[in-house]
């Protein structure tokens, strides 16, 4: 595949996903102001890695990307929500993100807190009621303990109260790793694992994904950390070096700057080998990762 | 069945729910912290009225108890989970409930609303992961969507929603009722028809079942609303007029005091009349039926 049609490929799967989620919601009999707030986080845009990493993990395996939307889209419902709740006063308080008020700020902190929660609730609905000639029972109870365990006290709510016990400490590497594993790696690594669980690949073949998926995931998480560094304010979208100014823990902070784009480098050298050694037609999930590695935002 | 009989059944049970719930914390791999938050709540006590709704409609099927725990304790982790969030300062803004500092007053803001997150999010998990002898897939399933759909925004977050939009005005009945109906009466009439999903009940036998429950949720809310007028503060474990104090809708407040008792004896006589035409073994559940319409706290 060239470039160009990968490129292409990804952007008309963006574009379905971004066609789907509001119809989800519109689809609710619920109150139009819980409604407003849950269709407002979700529309406010962002790379869409985690629903394009399981829909070309299917197609990596052949599989039709059709089956696999509402999943894609439970699994965004669940990354908006922790974003929403992340962004809470009484979490990191902020105001703006991808340069809109934050979701608190325009409905206010209850109704923020309860359409996370309203998110939450429904991804897991989104995978009950899957198609069932296209996905049968046993496997969407397999996506939906996977998702419970990516998602919840064993996987990113577990490392988002590791990170805030963290605060203010000076953490060493595991426990910086520990944190970022948890808080984004589980439910990128779901978003990768669920591809391969609807394609039924082998136990083999699932233990390799999420050893790609996680290798791709603290990536991801080093390269936030040295874009916040060396990064351009309008591409990020928030104040360049505000982790400093927030004497939060990262990657370049523990190991340097260059010992930093070694280790994402080496993340990224490992999610390569990992991926091609699947024997899966595995070209868009390459070009993704490399793309983790490099982006600018 | 004796009086007696019935409530040393009640009580058994209610000390199995109690037994297993920490239980399942426990083998959580998971922040200490989040872990004793999540506990902490769910250990406060309580009447335990929806996992005992959902084990004694699974005897009045003549089912296995057993097979209803997982199923019982989700329920429980979802009232729990909302309870925690309603009490946070930015909705009812309680310091304590039934006696004891509310969660955030504990284990601060940030953790109280991921401790909920982390119960809602394992609710799920529990009921995907029971045992496939005693249910099959389909039941599940079905069980995972009733669930969102009772707990979530058509449910539990739509009611909360509306209540929180409710505040300060004069609501008329059908608006109070809204609320109350998703609010409460949703996660209470998903434990009545959970146990009679799991029971394979027939599709005229679930709606007879979904009427008694519906029933049963309001004369529940009704007689919340009378004790906080006429109960004992003893008994009630807050100060009695906290809802007029409040400047909270109620059903005294728009039906006057007859009028709501009235209400109540409608909604228990209605539940009363449902339940024993759908010809199970209903004792447990009038008696629980009768109790709701009578109870001190």
């Amino acid at each position: 595949m060239l470039v160009h049609d990968i490129t292409h490929y990804l952007s008309s799967q963006k574009q379905k996903i971004e066609q789907v989620l509001p119809l989800y919601i519109d689809h609710l009999q619920a109150p139009s102001i819980l409604k407003d707030a849950m269709n407002y986080s979700l529309e406010a845009g962002g790379k869409r890695i985690r629903p394009l990493l399981l829909l070309s993990t299917l197609k990596a395996f052949n599989k039709e990307e059709e089956m696999g939307l509402p999943v894609a889209c439970a699994i965004e419902m669940i990354h908006t929500y922790s974003l929403i709740h992340d962004d809470l006063p009484s979490m990191d308080n902020d105001n703006l993100r991808r340069g809109k008020p934050t979701n608190h700020i325009i409905f206010g902190e209850a109704n923020a807190i309860l359409a996370g929660d309203g998110l939450l609730t429904y991804s897991f609905q989104l995978i009950a009621d899957m198609n069932e000639e296209l996905v049968p029972p046993s496997t969407k109870l397999k996506l939906i303990t996977e998702l419970a365990k990516a998602a919840g006290a064993e996987g990113m709510v577990g490392g988002q109260v590791a990170d805030i016990e963290g605060e203010g400490q000076a953490l060493t590497l595991p426990e910086l790793e520990y944190i970022h594993k948890h808080k984004t790696g589980k439910l990128l690594a779901y978003s990768i694992m669920a591809g391969g669980i609807m394609a039924n690949a082998s136990a083999e073949k699932l233990e390799m994904l999420e050893s790609f998926a996680l290798h791709l995931g603290l990536a991801f998480q080093i390269r936030d950390d040295i874009l916040d560094i060396e990064g351009s304010e309008e591409a990020i979208g928030k104040p360049v070096g505000s982790d400093a100014t927030n004497h939060k823990n990262t990657y370049p902070s523990l190991l340097t700057m260059s010992g930093a784009k070694a280790k994402l480098e080496y993340h990224i050298d490992q999610a390569m080998t990992t991926i091609k050694e699947i024997g899966i037609e595995s070209e868009i999930l390459e070009y993704l990762c490399q793309l983790v590695g490099s982006r600018q935002n």
